[in-house]
This record gives C-alpha cells, structure tokens and sequence, in this order.
C-alpha cells in the first residue's frame, strides 16, 4: 500500500528548484474557486499586476502559463516565429541549446553565435550578428545556469530596437535575484518559472509580451471552433500550438475572458504569492540579497581552497560552479551530502559534465544559515573524503 | 497593498473544475526535495504505479503530463500525429471540437463525424467512418461535459484493433467517475486532469501510452543538443513541440531519467494523492459513488419539475445539463447561487449557450450533503425568481 506524501527534509542549494517559501506553499493550501468567479478573475488580475513589478515593465500581457518555465518558452517562441521566419540565439550554455531546438521545432530558420562556456556576448558580437543574419526575434537566455553565467541585456534591447527586432528573453533562471528591467531594457517578450529566485515550485511560467509583440501575436489569433462567435476572423498562419498558443491565453486573462484551458488555480495562487513576497520586499532588496548571499558563497567556496568556474565578473548572483579539485569524487561528495547532511548541491550538464558542481543560494535559500551551514557541511565532508574515507571503506568490507 | 490569498468559501457544482479535497491540497502543501533524488525517483514511480490502477492498465508508460488537461490532449496527438497522417474524430461536443483543432495544429489531414449534441455515437458509424478513412489515429472525447454524453469505448477499441487504428482517449471529465478500463477496452492513448472525478486542482495531466502507441512515438525521438550522447540517433519526423514531445517526457520518467523539464513537484504530490485516493477507495466504489449521486442530483432536478437535456441512459455520472425554464433568467439564478448561497453551477457553450445549466457532482463534491444542499438552494431560489423577485426590484429601484 502506498502512503501518504512524506518526503525526507532537504536543504536544496543545487542550481534549482530550491526550497518553496513555506508561505508559498500555505497560499497553495487555500481551497478553489469557480474560473470566473468575480474574486478569481480580481486574483488574476491582481497576479498580472504584481508581475509586472517583478518583470520592470508596464505591459498589459503580463500573466502566466500553465507548465513548467519551458512551457513558457515555447509559448513565446511558437507564437511569435511563423514557420521559415528567422531566429538568432547567441548560445552560451545549455538553455541557449534549449532556446535553438525550441525554434527549429517551430519550424524557423535558426541562425547561432557562440562563446566558449564561462563567458558571455559583446554586445558589437550580437549586433555584428543581427546586421548579418536580420532577424525577426533575437532570443536569448539571462542567466543561464549551465555555465552561471549572466547575459547582460540592457545593450542589446537598443540593438533590436534600432534593427526592428523582437527580443525575447529567457529570464528563468534570473528573475527575481538579478537586476532585469524589462521596459528600460527594451525587451519584447520574457519569461520566468518559479523555482529559482522566486522561491515557489515549477509548474508555472511568469511571462510578458510588450505591446508589439502583441500585436505580433494577435496577428495570428485563431479563435476555436467550440466558442468562436461570429465576429471572429481568422488571421495569418495560425500558430502551431493549441495549449502554448498565446493570443489565446491572452484572450483568456484579457477582458473578453474566452475559455481556454482551466487555469491551474493552486499554482495561480503559488505564483501570485512568490511575486507578493517580491514585491513586499522590493526587488531592488531581493536583488541585493541575493547579490549578498552569492559573494558569501563564492568567497566561501575560495576560502576552502576550491576555484571557480567562468567569468565571475558576468556570474548570476544565485549560482556559483565550482571546480571539484583534483582526486575529489564529485558524484560521492554530492552523494554524502545529500544522504549525511540532507543538503543537495548540483552536478553539471554537457562540457562540464564531472567538472565541476553548481551551487545554488537562491529563492527563500539565499539565507545565512542555508550558506553557512552547506559551506559547513561541504568543508566536513571535503575534509574526511581523503583519508578517513579510506579508513571507512576498511572497516565496511 | 495587495494581500495573502484568502479566497471565499464556495461549493463548486459546476461541470469542474470542483473542490479540491482537503488531503489533496495538504499533500500539497509538503516541502519540495530535489528532482534527482532518491525519494523523488521512487515518488514519481509510485504515481506511475497508481495511475496503471485508475487508468485499468498495465502500460509502463503511465505518468503525468506538466500543464493542465489540454497539454495531455496536445502531448498525445502532437506525439502520434506527423503532418499529413490522417485522424478521424468523432465529434459529440465542443471537446471534440477541440481535439479536430489540435490535430489541425499538428497539421494532420483531419475528418471528422458528428451526432447532434446530447447524443452518442452508435460503434456502426464510427466502424463505417473508420473504413472509409482510414485513420492512422481514432481520437475521441470519453466525457464532454458540453453535453453530459459519456460516448461507449468498449466497441471502439475492438473496431480500431481490426483496422490496426491507433485509438486515443479524452478522459479528462469521465475518469474516475465513470468506468473506464484501458486495457480491456484496448485503448492506447488516454489522457485525463484532476479538476473533475480525481478531486484535484487543474494543472497536472495524467497520461497513459500503450507499447504500441510509445513505439510509434519514440520512433520520432529526438535527443536534445545540449544533453545528448554519442548513442542517440534521430529518428523520423520530429515532434512539433519540445514540452510536449512525448518521447522525451518518457525518457525522463524512465529509468534514463534524461533530463527535459522540471517536475512541477507540487503538483506531482497532488496528482499521486488524487490516485492514492481513488485506489484506496477503489476504483469500482469510486464510480459507484459518483453514480449514486448522479442519480441523486438527476432525479432532484426532476423532482423540482425541471427537465434534462440529452441521452440520460448516455450521460456521465458526474454532470447533468438542466434546462432552463422559460421565463427564468438562468444567468441572474446562477448569480443568486453564487452570492447568496456560495453554490455554483454552471453556465453552457455553443448550441446550448443560454439553455441548460450544467450541474456537477465529482471528486470530492460527490457527497450527500452537497447535492441535497445544491438541491435546496437551486430550489429556494427558483422559488423567489418570479413575483417575489419582482417585487425586489420595485424595492432597489
């Protein structure tokens, strides 16, 4: 017989998700209401208007989608790229692969520029491509946790503007514990998940579509058959996804409230109150917070004596990698960790594969005593990895 | 300043979503754990365990789909359809409309049959249909709550294995509230959410893919870039969506574990205790249930002296469609429900529009004291809609 959820207490400080806020999980506890029951249809409202604090922008389309931060993604990406359009995705780490085969699924023309991992792009880099390649969407990813790096963007929403590209950007991974300016910036369209700075679990993707991008989109707007109504006119080549499609999850948290999917109100709840927490704290303070506990964990991780990967000039302030030293077992350090101290740090994708860990203070972990106590705990065990270890392994044959 | 949630007390008698039940939202509201850790692997294969028992069937490829009902209808026919293969529908309602939508997305050759709403379809016509098209994919609607018809499947998986038609089933409204056996029934592809029998929130779509029907999907498996090895070679057509590809989505629930999203892990708690739920109860006594209050709340309504719309013989347990009397305003009585009594019921699409009220008994609403307190306020307000309400309103004005 299987029993009821208990999971083991564990201290997450991997590159995400992290811990929820448990004032974040007691606003998910609260019970449903109807979809167009006055009060839900004021939360809605009222979640759009706290995201578009946390995103810095003044944009009507400010909402969510109901999956995970890819689903957001791909919404963006599938909305705003009809098929043969062109795309340019400066790639610095794995998401920015992400953001390549998203696009090519979508059936786009992809154009790619890369940098080595660890580094970020000139902004001359992008613009040299852009005047190149011309294309409709620049997308990029912020900070892309593969490599802990984060793109600077303020440079390259001018560039689009001057070009008349859409920019889209991947915040996921940012948003909430970097400075991200989405108006000041010039960005068209971005999009976020909850279970990095924001502090809630995955399962809902925060995003904004500038009022250009909209138009854009809504160029495109194919209204279902099951509750068209007359006025509805077709548009354009319609968008390749029915769940993902975003004119219609516009119509959906816009006015006109046409039915769509059933919004998945318990994560609805869990995001409004990750972005109430920001906002009450004021994202400046969110941002500082998280720049704070960051330069704690990387002085902390040199003070060990452990170097650290990438450019740490252009590092997120809520991850750090860090070179597992010579001799050092990276998956048997992880796995003492986790099973001795109940705290998670993470392994590394691709290149860095077996390189290198990723650890994460972000979210409701970017606090002292989570640094403290995972530098503890990782110090304790680096400590006993070498010659104690041996000795255990004695004893246990 | 915007608050805490605090949502009103409402009982949800509508066609879903409903209530979530209490011990959902509480295994809800557990603390996260990392995705690759022991006790989360083990979790997530203990929800593809239930599954097989609520879906009736041994398929391993049982698990849950991050987004709401829709993204399990989507991930199933974007997974099984390639541009140009034929799908026949048999349309009873607006969700068959929805699956001729998706699969006109995913650029199939789409035919459709159709039977006035309130009705089903008799298996000589969808066998005629299925002759003269010859599908590579039968989808079709178990429930469409648009009309109540709960259309018979036991025929359809036998006319589908004769003409070698994969069949894909819509669960989303029926499951757990009516009989559902995949295997028996040979069924290979059945989607579903938790915001109707299963007693959940939206947001989780569990999914079950027969042998045959992953063989078809895996063989347009694609690896990621950012992720792949040296082993993974591409196959066939790719799939059209990355967060809906279903051939990934199995190898991150498999014992691969290739990463692909993040587990929207809340929700992964809820949707495994919706199932524990319905196992523990059984699934026989579950439907039972929703059959005794079904009846309860149809002969209640006709005991009002209001009439129902449909095939009764054919209807789901779960939701009845009310006429509205003449001379009754139906939007100014749903009105009254909800403010006066915290009841609410529902409003009706396309044909129906105006019509019918649709009124749900499901999950965790399926109980005696919500249908005899829906009974009892539907019948006191009906009882004011006439002289006394008119009177009212000399009063306001």
């Amino acid at each position: 017989m299987i029993g009821p959820i208990d999971p083991p207490t564990r201290l997450l400080m991997g590159p995400g998700p992290i811990n929820a806020d448990p004032r974040v999980l007691r606003a998910m506890s609260a019970q449903l209401v109807g979809q167009y029951d006055p009060w839900m249809t004021a939360t809605m409202n009222e979640t759009m208007e706290l995201y578009r604090e946390v995103f810095g922008t003044r944009n009507e389309q400010t909402f969510l989608v109901d999956g995970t931060s890819r689903a957001g993604i791909e919404a963006a990406l599938v909305s705003l790229l009809e098929p043969g359009d062109r795309v340019l995705v400066p790639v610095f780490g794995r998401f920015g692969h992400l953001l390549v085969e998203i696009a090519e699924r979508c059936r786009a023309e992809v154009h790619t520029i890369e940098v080595p991992w660890g580094e970020v792009f000139p902004a001359e880099q992008v613009e040299d491509a852009v005047r190149r390649v011309r294309p409709k969407v620049l997308a990029v990813v912020q900070g892309d946790t593969s490599t802990t790096m984060c793109q600077p963007l303020a440079d390259l929403g001018e560039i689009c503007r001057r070009h008349d590209v859409l920019l889209y950007c991947d915040a996921t991974a940012s948003l909430g514990g970097n400075e991200f300016e989405m108006d000041a910036w010039g960005l068209d369209v971005a999009t976020a998940g909850l279970q990095k700075c924001l502090g809630g679990p995955s399962g809902s993707a925060p995003i904004s579509v500038s009022d250009r991008a909209a138009d854009v989109i809504n160029a495109r707007k194919h209204v279902e058959a099951g509750i068209r109504s007359d006025d509805d006119v077709d548009h354009g080549e319609r968008i390749a996804s029915n769940y993902l499609d975003l004119a219609q999850v516009m119509d959906y948290w816009g006015p006109r409230r046409l039915n769509h999917h059933t919004e998945a109100t318990t994560m609805l709840y869990g995001a409004r109150e990750c972005a109430r927490l920001l906002v009450e704290e004021g994202l400046a303070a969110a941002v500082e917070r998280h720049a704070l506990h960051g330069r704690a964990m990387l002085e902390g991780v040199q003070g060990l004596g452990l170097r650290v990967f990438g450019d740490v000039d252009h590092k997120m302030h809520n991850v750090v990698a860090v070179e597992i030293p010579d001799g050092v077992d990276g998956d048997r350090t992880r796995g003492v960790l986790l099973e001795e101290f109940g705290i998670e740090i993470g392994t590394s994708f691709g290149p860095l594969h077996g390189k290198v860990w990723r650890i994460g203070t972000m979210g409701y972990n970017a606090r002292t005593d989570a640094v403290l106590t995972t530098l503890a705990a990782l110090e304790q065990v680096l400590r006993t990895t070498g010659g104690v270890t041996a000795a255990q392994e004695v004893y246990a044959s």
